[in-house]
């Protein structure tokens, strides 16, 4: 059995977002297991257990990650992850992983997949709410897909924005009130919001959102009337319907699960698709386990290892 | 991170039979947060996934461990085992551990509980069904609770028999036929039967019965109508009917949820408890993810341990 650390370092972006569509081509054709991810409450946080199986790639295994809020003031970052990989053939753990970083990368192709198959622009002016490591992962992701021509940008903390504006040098970057970063082609909303930050009245038809903040019962960032006149596609049903931008919307009445549009596996594989350019499309990324499995194939060739004796 | 290996040298058994006792017991007043474990099928096998919190002894973490019967021609254990423990403060991963030998012991321990509070005799005549880990298990941990005079055991193989005595040279030990080592005080059902093997004319009044083979749909050890004269306990009302000895009995029609009589955590508790010494009472074990955390607990005082870097 190995242990894999580092497992970011010297991963192609372009290679995780090019297999991350192909999970969810396998999702959008019925051909992985994956049981809804599983929620255990802790007294400052939770953890999530994430297992599946994914056979066009002969892997299978679980995720654990935990989200604790408060962390960062205890030195820790707020979401760690440990994905442990069995042998498809026996069911022997071959490898265990530390994915905090593969997280985030795995987020980040998630919503590059989405802008290249439901934005109608290829080139494009990129509104981004949040500046944290998710809000990162979107853009490096996300640049692989389309051409950013520049980033207009929100945080409740102008320190944060510059921060954020020094790591992406190399794109036109500049800091705004919600209601202008919303004027733009593709809006990655990325915040812990659980009241909604994002008005309707701000998002102009031809607009793709991806919704990546909300990720627990009771988690919320745009206005529910957004939802009612975009094409909503979700990640997996099941799971957005639990913990994804349309939970509360869907616990409220104002918004049902029959309205979702479609899953991005079916997008993928050009069974659902943007109904028209003046559309306003929505993806609510809960975070699948098999694109935690997808991206751990890729690490696996490279991060550093340990050799630790199983059974 | 700590990674242990090696985890049941030394363990004390009668120390973990209390861990497990007081896990249940928790369990009974409602104090832990365990949801079912879930299932995922592989070519020739399956795995689980058993996350929990514990917070009475400040632990939480997922067991994840595989069922695979082909795997000892080539070499491996059929089940394999590993338990990932996180920081119930900040959800941080503090430790791994091998699992396979923890996963025996925990069974036993379950076992040992149930017979505990179940049998009404405290020097008992121990019918064995089935000579494998599990067996094994069964009767180390028994015997820390109760004074066994003689063992009665059965084997598909009659080498497999007589390996099983020579373990226990400090009980007498006699082979039979099915119907004669029923004949006991306490019976133990540890095979991967899929069809009743025990009928219900060999049971006489007064027998508890520790059903510990069934873990999966389909499988079952007892003819229901042992059940339906039974009280029944099981560990988890809705593992022990999604996968337990009743869950067949269930999908036929033989037996209903309503007919448990209690959780072993509510006898423990002294909620429940047998009806009166004539009266037959059966353990469905299924496993449940505290006894994992309660063992894991103790494990990480004595296991082999290597320093991972995390994060």
């Amino acid at each position: 059995m190995q242990y894999f650390t580092d497992t970011d370092m010297g991963l192609d972006i372009g290679l995780v977002n090019a297999a991350v569509e192909s999970a969810f081509a396998d999702h959008g054709r019925g051909l992985v297991q994956m049981p809804p991810k599983i929620y255990v409450t802790l007294p400052a946080g939770d953890f999530r257990t994430m297992p599946a199986y994914l056979p066009s790639l002969d892997i299978a295994g679980v995720k654990i990650v935990n989200v604790h809020p408060d962390n960062p003031a205890k030195g820790l970052p707020t979401v760690m992850a440990l994905t442990v990989i069995l042998d498809t053939g026996t069911g022997k753990p071959v490898a265990i992983l530390n994915a905090t970083r593969l997280t985030d990368m795995r987020t980040g192709a998630a919503g590059a997949v989405a802008c290249k198959y439901l934005s109608p622009k290829k080139e494009i002016v990129l509104g981004v709410i949040g500046t944290g490591k998710q809000a990162e992962a979107q853009v490096l992701a996300i640049s692989r897909e389309l051409k950013i021509q520049h980033i207009k940008v929100w945080s409740r903390d102008i320190s944060h924005v510059r921060r954020f504006a020094d790591r992406f040098m190399e794109f036109p970057c500049s800091a705004g009130p919600l209601e202008q970063v919303c004027d733009c082609d593709v809006l990655v909303t990325t915040t812990p919001s659980r009241s909604p930050i994002v008005r309707d009245e701000w998002i102009h038809e031809g607009t793709h959102i991806n919704a990546i903040g909300a990720d627990a019962p009771g988690k919320e960032e745009l206005d529910p009337a957004i939802l009612q006149r975009a094409q909503v596609f979700v990640d997996d049903p099941a799971q957005a319907v639990h913990s994804g931008e349309i939970n509360v919307p869907i616990s409220t009445g104002l918004f049902r699960e029959v309205d979702i549009a479609g899953t991005i596996g079916e997008v993928v594989i050009g069974k659902k698709q943007r109904r028209d350019p003046d559309a306003i499309t929505v993806f609510d990324s809960t975070g699948l386990a098999i694109q935690d499995l997808a991206i751990a194939k890729i690490a696996m060739q490279h991060g550093k290892t340990f050799e630790l004796p199983f059974p």
